[in-house]
């Protein structure tokens, strides 16, 4: 049996599935390559209709951190040998353009994810980009304000997990309650990534929540909300990776039981990243009541 | 004081020096937005010579969730009292002429940041877009495999923060070693939301690390490394920020102490987002063997 858990354990994620055929999708960037994996993540969203599930599987690979002309050309000749489509984010405009004519030379179909909104933002500020690799211009910057700020947001929403330290509410700028299993753990660690301070409180039948609650800005507090139905069926699917007794299931999972839970809390289900954008326009939207709602940042 | 507090903690993410000036960016997006925001947070990386810090700032205003008409001309109109250039990831082929046309006509300079992609990817798929914002694709889905990995992957990692449970370390996927402030809590969480399971093990000066260390497959094993100049830059700052007494800063950032400890691990550093890019690399690099280290996934 350790050997059965140690090997899926090892699968990694989005290794789903592995085996022959399909569509393949090469990405390069000069920096770590999240901003290509996120484009294209997206993208493929508009191809669902078609993909591995579908029997149309596409194959991604991502190249990150390639700074040298040589080793751009090997894989673009790698792709051009795996009939690949190459995606690619080049600060230097050498590297770019050298991309762009050795993908003509072989063949090889190419788009460049950056290049058009870094022009039609060179021409709004009426400002030239720099055309160095986030590595290179990193390598001369300190720490930003910004980078400790979301460390301590990491921090703070790690240690307020799941209904602990309550005399710390005040200090959140987001509070998530929710019933189990409606995700509030996944969705503060979410939205700290992103520098805001989350602490989130469970619901619990028959259970008071914690008198600080009541005392803090109540404008800060967000019940997440799910469906009987979705909640029974998450709940179900979480009972069995926890390795719970039937009867432990039964009573976390049941219809009945999840109703009554409910009874605290209202009702709808989501993907984490959609539930975050809803949650941060409200927060910005409640303190600066712009006539449309909208998330600013000053760069 | 706790006015203070308050107050501070009440400052938004991006809100830094908010006042009069600057160029304005307008995003829109028909789902989240985070595609946008990711997207133009990079391209602005090409800016960093000319951008708040050099007194030439740059006001991003994001509105995400736009999946009518009205809505999206009344942002447009707005973006061209603004003088704003207008980035905007919008799935439905009609929404996304009526903006290209709106903006024409309205004098607004405008890209669309993801539908050269898309159509890159529907000619080498051979497959029409679907059209559909994920918002509406979304309501028709069952929550993902993919999705219960993550908040598998979330919960692991953050009941594994700072050493705890030593026992589960042979389940991780990534096993992250550091001594104190080499960012090892705020790592394991950029991963865990990527879907690894991350396990930290803090190395403190004259404390041996677990004994199931040395027995777990010792390629899971990252050691974080850090300068011990920006260590104890990094100490510092975070000593104010927990309120130490100037005896215990001292002996947390003091420079001989720092690389005495130092002693156990090696020196660099970088962004979150770029070490975890390097160890994501050799992660899949040390699985798969490939002759150029990539990342694969499968859609
Ligand atoms: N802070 C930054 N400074 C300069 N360039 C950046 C910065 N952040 C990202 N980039 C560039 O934006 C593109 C995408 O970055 P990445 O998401 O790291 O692959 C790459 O070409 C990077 O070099
Ligand atoms: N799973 C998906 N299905 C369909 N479209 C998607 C999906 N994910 C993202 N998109 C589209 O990609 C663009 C960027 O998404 P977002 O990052 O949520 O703003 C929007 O036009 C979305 O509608
Ligand atoms: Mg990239
Ligand atoms: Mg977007």
């Amino acid at each position: 049996a350790l050997v059965a858990v140690e090997s899926e354990d090892d699968e990694l994620p989005g290794e789903k599935v592995w085996g022959g055929g399909g569509k393949v999708i090469f990405m390069v960037s000069d920096g770590t390559g999240w901003t290509a994996e996120h484009s294209v993540s997206a993208a493929l969203g508009q191809f669902e209709h078609c993909l591995v599930d579908r029997g149309c599987p596409v194959n991604t690979h991502l190249f990150s951190g390639i700074e040298d002309l040589d080793h751009l050309m090997e894989i673009i000749r790698q792709a051009a040998m795996e009939r690949a489509l190459l995606l690619y984010t080049l600060a230097d405009p050498s590297m770019a353009d050298a991309a762009k004519k050795a993908c003509k030379l072989w063949g090889v179909p190419f788009s460049d994810i950056l290049g058009p909104i870094t022009e039609a933002i060179a021409t709004h500020l009426g400002v030239a980009p720099s055309g160095i690799p986030r590595s290179v211009s990193a390598r001369n910057m300190p720490l930003s304000e910004e980078y400790f700020r979301r460390i301590e947001a990491i921090d703070f929403t790690i240690k307020q997990d799941d209904g602990a330290q309550p005399q710390n509410l005040s200090r959140a700028h987001i509070v998530l309650l929710g019933v189990s299993r409606t995700g509030k753990t996944p969705l503060s660690i979410y939205l700290a990534q992103k520098g805001y301070k989350v602490a989130n409180v469970p619901l619990v039948l028959g259970a008071q929540p914690p008198k600080t609650l009541f005392e803090i800005n109540q404008e800060k507090i967000y019940a997440l909300t799910i469906n009987p139905v979705v909640l029974q069926t998450v709940r179900k699917t979480r009972a069995k990776s926890l390795g719970f007794s039937s009867e432990m299931e039964r009573n976390y999972s049941d219809r009945d039981h999840v109703r009554e839970e409910l009874e605290f809390a209202k009702v709808t289900g989501k993907a984490i990243e959609e539930t975050a954008a809803v949650i941060l326009r409200t927060v910005h939207d409640r303190k600066h009541k712009h006539t449309m709602p909208r998330i600013s940042r000053r760069y």
